[in-house]
């Protein structure tokens, strides 16, 4: 268990850097202490490739989630510097902050803000889930507020890969070793406060109720309907009564909506359709009802970059065999798909999960497939970093940001 | 706030025992801790009539709520002393224990044991509210557990009377001081257990998901449907869902359901046909969801007795004239409704409650009204004590323990 900006993230920092160090990185820290542990390259002027996951993990576990990504980064880090391996671009190792959200919910605060998405004064204003303290006050805390400007256009990466088990068990069912990940799909996270009248359940006739757990729990039966009918993700995972009783008529009730879909317009309807269905549950109690429906986050849908699918199959089929790698939409979300806002080409390579378990003890992936994902994502590396060497031989000295950028010069 | 069987229930109990002995009263104490205070009458060889209700609240009050009932009745036992009059059957005052169920839930546990309802030893057993300790122990730990067997036969009443606010606005609405309570209807409280497959909200498709919440919600859905059809009251009070978070199915999730119908039969439909539709729910997802769904109370719907109402409405004509009482049901569940299972004539009067608020400290009733009530039940007694004496010319001397008794003797 390692929450987000606690002792036990503070730790963990302090080892990456370290390591990090001693294989001639030089670490570097943004204001929402997201950490880059940079490796030179040939060509000083370009962007370097970057490998990011997350080391903070859910309250129960597991091993596996993020850390992976990270630790077999820092891994190529050292088979470069122990086969003395020249990259043209370099290569940054990159640690994101509060990838989970269990601390300071949503996650992936780092990427968020890194990439514009989300602005730095709400992400370090965010409360604790038990609204004690901020983000911004652990992260000082902690001594993890860097000076570097947290933006992807003054502290730039040309592309962006991450390792990651699975969280399903698609590959394993298919007894595949590596998934190159096309797309992930697009989250948009809910908090709903229904609000009726509070009243006695023996002597509140049913016309004259305003009952708010009856009404969230149409909402919740329509949100299944919906996904039926749109062939999407959607869930209620949390839903609480204050003060609730067996014999009090609900006056307020508070739930989630998790919506996921791979395309965003898909979500706008589904969106509009559970504000309407609100509208109408109100309306039909003359206002005595009213929904609040608040989007608390937004993971947007994203494919991923073309070039480095391409590379990261061509790795897999050479390391393990063309019927041992499958392509597949990531359902979870990801620090990718906000790097890529940025407009950054990314691209995530995932491992197999046992049993599909994960955010817990159990989380687990053998040894064997998180050495074929280490190899696989080294191997894109050194593909994607030749390919910046052959574009750079039509560059102008600027600083090269983005393939869009790199292929200007083509 | 003086939740069954804390110090300040011990408090109040000393306080009434005082106050009844003073008054001329024998005060004992069954093995429910259920308070008797006796005034005898000129025969001793029938049971008392008693005037009974409750001195425990809710956990925020009011002031009214079954402590008008008691204290109607001592205020009765203080005429009687001063105007010195004699009574034939006698007046019992009873303060029945934990009829709230605010601590230990269901309530009405003293007359209901007393009754025959509920077996001593799992009323002495049950747990508190958050299973700190038991019933039992709270009761000796007051030393208020008695010798007396807590046993409508070994311990028997002639009649039982119960005055108190009608926590509702009907009354109010009608411009009437006084409610001749007429019938009591039946009440069942149901605990529901779903047992789902906690899973990742991201990756686990509709078809594999076994969401216990989506299962729970459809289940409040059918009782609201149920109300209608049936014109019964139907709620769903309480909704938990442990470990809770927005990305992850539900698991488990846990509800209360609270039915209420004046016809038992209907009742029992209602639950058929929630019954019926779990087992629907829970085939369709390959029995990977199941419902657990366990009655914790029952207080049955009961008729009131002819002959105590008809003494009602006439105390309450000649009190405050004709436009000013109407004939109403019960919606809360009552003392009176478990003693009636003791096959004792029983009826119940209502005074208003301002604006219908109840088990809340704004709770309210006006002295006007308060003073009426007390007149309408003592005027009750006394016309039904007469007609114990009329009775009694007929009898052979055994002890009359129920209005049956007495009429075989006519």
């Amino acid at each position: 268990m390692r929450l987000a900006l606690t002792d036990e993230d503070r730790s963990v920092r302090e080892w990456f850097r370290e390591t990090a160090e001693d294989l001639g990185c030089t670490v570097t820290i943004d204001e929402m202490g997201n950490m880059f542990a940079t490796l030179a390259g040939e060509c000083t002027t370009v962007a370097p490739i970057a490998i990011g996951s997350h080391l903070d993990t859910q309250p129960a576990g597991g091993r596996f989630d993020g850390i992976l990504g990270v630790l077999s980064g820092l891994e190529i880090l050292r088979c470069i510097k122990e086969t003395n391996v020249k990259l043209f671009a370099g290569l940054t190792v990159i640690n994101w902050t509060n990838e989970e959200g269990a601390r300071f919910s949503p996650g992936c605060t780092g990427a968020a803000v890194w990439s514009g998405h989300t602005p730095l004064k709400s992400a370090l204003d965010r409360a604790s889930s038990c609204a004690t303290t901020t983000l911004g006050h652990e992260l000082n805390k902690i001594s993890y507020a860097g000076k570097l400007a947290c933006d992807s256009r003054k502290n730039p990466i040309s592309a962006h890969l991450e390792l990651h088990i699975e969280q399903g068990s698609r590959l394993e069912d298919a007894s595949c070793s590596i998934g190159v990940v096309n797309e992930i799909q697009g989250i948009r996270w809910f908090r709903v406060r229904v609000t009726g009248k509070r009243a006695h359940s023996g002597s509140t006739p049913l016309a004259e109720r305003a009952d708010a757990l009856v009404a969230a729990s149409k909402i919740v039966v329509l949100v299944e309907e919906l996904c039926i009918k749109y062939g999407a993700f959607g869930t209620v995972g949390t839903m609480n009564v204050p003060n609730a009783s067996p014999n009090v008529i609900s006056g307020e009730t508070n739930f989630s909506i998790d919506l996921r879909h791979p395309r965003e317009a898909t979500l706008s309807e589904m969106e509009d359709r559970i504000r309407h269905e609100m509208a109408i549950l109100s309306t039909a109690k003359e206002e005595r009802l009213s929904f609040q429906m608040n989007r608390i986050w937004h993971s947007p849908a994203q494919a991923f970059d073309p070039l480095l699918l391409e590379y990261i199959a061509q790795s897999a089929a050479a390391r393990c065999g063309h019927d041992r790698y499958q392509s597949l939409r990531s359902h979870a979300g990801h620090d990718s798909a906000l790097v890529a806002l940025a407009e950054v080409p990314v691209a995530m390579i995932f491992v197999p999960s046992k049993g599909g378990i994960s955010h817990a003890p159990e989380e687990w992936t053998d040894k064997q497939d998180c050495i074929i994902g280490a190899d696989v994502l080294y191997n894109t590396v050194l593909k994607y970093d030749e390919y910046m060497r052959c574009c750079s031989q039509h560059q102008t000295g600027e600083r090269l940001g983005t393939r869009k950028m790199l292929e200007s010069f083509l």
